[in-house]
């Protein structure tokens, strides 16, 4: 009998349920417990989390590694009970592939208009605006790790030049990539779109403030599906009454979802999306987890863990 | 003295103006003329089209061909005082470019749900849908001309299976080809989303009608940039009610702008874009046929023109 792998995760039971179900598909010789089982917690040396309880993961002698079933790991190295182990963050190239999809989306339903197309058919308004071509409107992607190298890709094959920003300014080809807060001045300036895709870290928290839309083309459009509070939400009204920011796409918030009085719902220059920009496949992500379990089983080699310091 | 060049349009006079600027810039050695101006009728061997008002070309003996500054011609071949002399219709890379942005801007904003969301956004509902992947959503494009073809390859670039339907079939890459009455059966069978991006000529006309929303996959999305009457459109309200069609995004109508009272303006199914699907680009336009007139004058050959039994 292998050790139990307990999955901890604060989601409603459907679908915690469909995580067990995925997870089990496809690691069929793995026991697969919950809090609710019971299992001896010294044998643990596994955890899966997604957003786990506060707490879930004490007690646990031989806990080696947890893998989260998400890509943003910044509220799970905040949990002050989290035991100091390498924890293993999603990487799946279809949630980086499904993310670019809805970046490409984004930046191209800001290019075409379609929100000031979509509040004139409700005035029965036909009126055409000058549209320019992808080739003349750079796109800067904040943050080039899984999901901004995806997105650039898809962003570049539709013709936009792209820059990219990132800690390190690792190079990628097509890119023009940038680094260090000199940088990031460079990434942004006259930029017609920004897109936001980093984790949330001390360093990244607040980014999207005035000076970084004061950058910006003249009604240039802003994407955030990173955190929201990477986002100043005070800067960005103001950036859009004063018409340096033409349109916001807003996926993510530091509440979620936004209270009723948050002016992003009825703002008619701020489209809100749910956080789906990148909604996980539970086939895939389990795949992706079963790899790494089986390569610890075969090995005893606990897989690289995100760096605390750094945040990410 | 070079021959005088016709320019004749029913354009506001501002349009008219401008296409007059971007073509004299375009020819600087060339004379345009509009019905307005004093010149020779006889010495006209050219005349250059936007929607001409009926009989703007009769009494030009010398006429040798006609330009259209429209991709589609249509509505030019259908004028009983039209001379019969080779129709050049404009062929733009440009205008193929920003068709095929739009067409990509729409299949991803439908991919993506995001008039689904904007619904929500009004109901301040916060509600998560399943996605799938681009390569799991057939697209079939209708008409596999120009617009057709540069639609065809950034869509394949996004990861969407392309299925191609035209007159000859003839073979693109990456793209099932198909022709015919069989063939348009093959190309919709089970697609995600139906791009109608034809001609409208006696054998296209009502080509989206109840039979092609049958055959494409529930809750599909139709997308028709070519013309109005190419849409039976309460065809496509049933399809719409009974849930078949999941949206349209409407760029074309028989009628332009459609009535007040036309059903499109409110249905929250169906996006109205007011024809700027490939907004005309008057320096390219004028640069494309300054191209065929410099052709003109220093061979004597007329262009190619369309084929005005096939009707484009
Ligand atoms: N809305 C959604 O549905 C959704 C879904 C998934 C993920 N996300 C968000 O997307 C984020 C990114 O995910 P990922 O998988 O792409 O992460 P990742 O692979 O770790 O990439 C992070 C990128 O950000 C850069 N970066 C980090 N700190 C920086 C700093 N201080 N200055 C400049 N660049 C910095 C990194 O630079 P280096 O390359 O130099 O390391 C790297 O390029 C997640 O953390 C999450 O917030 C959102
Ligand atoms: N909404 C807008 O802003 C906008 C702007 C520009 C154009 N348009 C529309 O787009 C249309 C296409 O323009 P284009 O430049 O791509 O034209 P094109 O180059 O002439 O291509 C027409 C395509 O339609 C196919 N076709 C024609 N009749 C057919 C039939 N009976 N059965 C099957 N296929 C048929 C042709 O087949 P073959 O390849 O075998 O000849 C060809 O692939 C225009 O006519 C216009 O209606 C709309």
């Amino acid at each position: 009998m292998t050790a139990p792998i307990l999955l901890a995760t604060s989601q409603p039971p459907d679908e915690e349920a469909a995580w067990r179900e995925a997870l089990a598909r496809a690691m069929p010789d793995e026991r697969l417990v919950t809090a609710a089982d019971a299992f001896d917690r010294s044998a643990v040396t596994i955890a899966i989390v997604a957003n786990p309880p506060p707490g879930a993961l004490a007690g646990l002698p031989a806990l080696a590694w947890v893998h989260s079933l998400w890509a943003g790991v910044e509220r799970l190295l905040q949990d002050a009970t989290l035991p100091p182990v390498p924890v293993v963050r999603l990487v799946d190239p279809t949630l980086a592939r499904a993310m670019a999809e809805t970046v490409a989306a984004a930046v191209l339903a800001l290019h075409r208009d379609l929100p000031v197309y979509a509040a004139q058919q409700r005035r029965r308004e036909w009126r055409q605006h000058p549209a320019r071509a992808a080739g003349q409107r750079p796109v800067a992607i904040l943050g080039m790790g899984e999901m901004g190298r995806a997105s650039a890709a898809l962003l570049r094959g539709l013709g936009f030049p792209v820059r990219g920003w990132s800690r390190s300014g690792a190079a990628m080809p097509g890119v023009a990539m940038h680094a260090g807060r000199d940088g990031l001045a460079a990434a942004l300036d006259g930029a017609a779109f920004l897109v936001n895709l980093l984790p949330l870290t001390t360093e990244t928290r607040g980014i999207l403030d005035a000076d970084a839309f004061a950058r910006l083309a003249p009604d240039a459009g802003v994407i955030n599906f990173g955190r929201g509070a990477h986002l100043v939400e005070a800067d960005l009204w103001q950036a859009l009454d004063a018409g340096q920011v033409g349109h916001a796409v807003l996926d993510v918030f530091t509440q979620e979802p936004p209270p009723p009085e948050h002016p992003a719902w009825t703002r008619p220059d701020v489209t809100v999306l749910p956080h789906v920009a990148a909604p996980t496949d539970e086939a895939s992500a389990a795949a992706v987890v079963a790899a790494a379990v089986a390569a610890f089983r075969s090995t005893g080699q606990v897989p690289a863990g995100v760096d605390r310091t750094r945040g990410y």
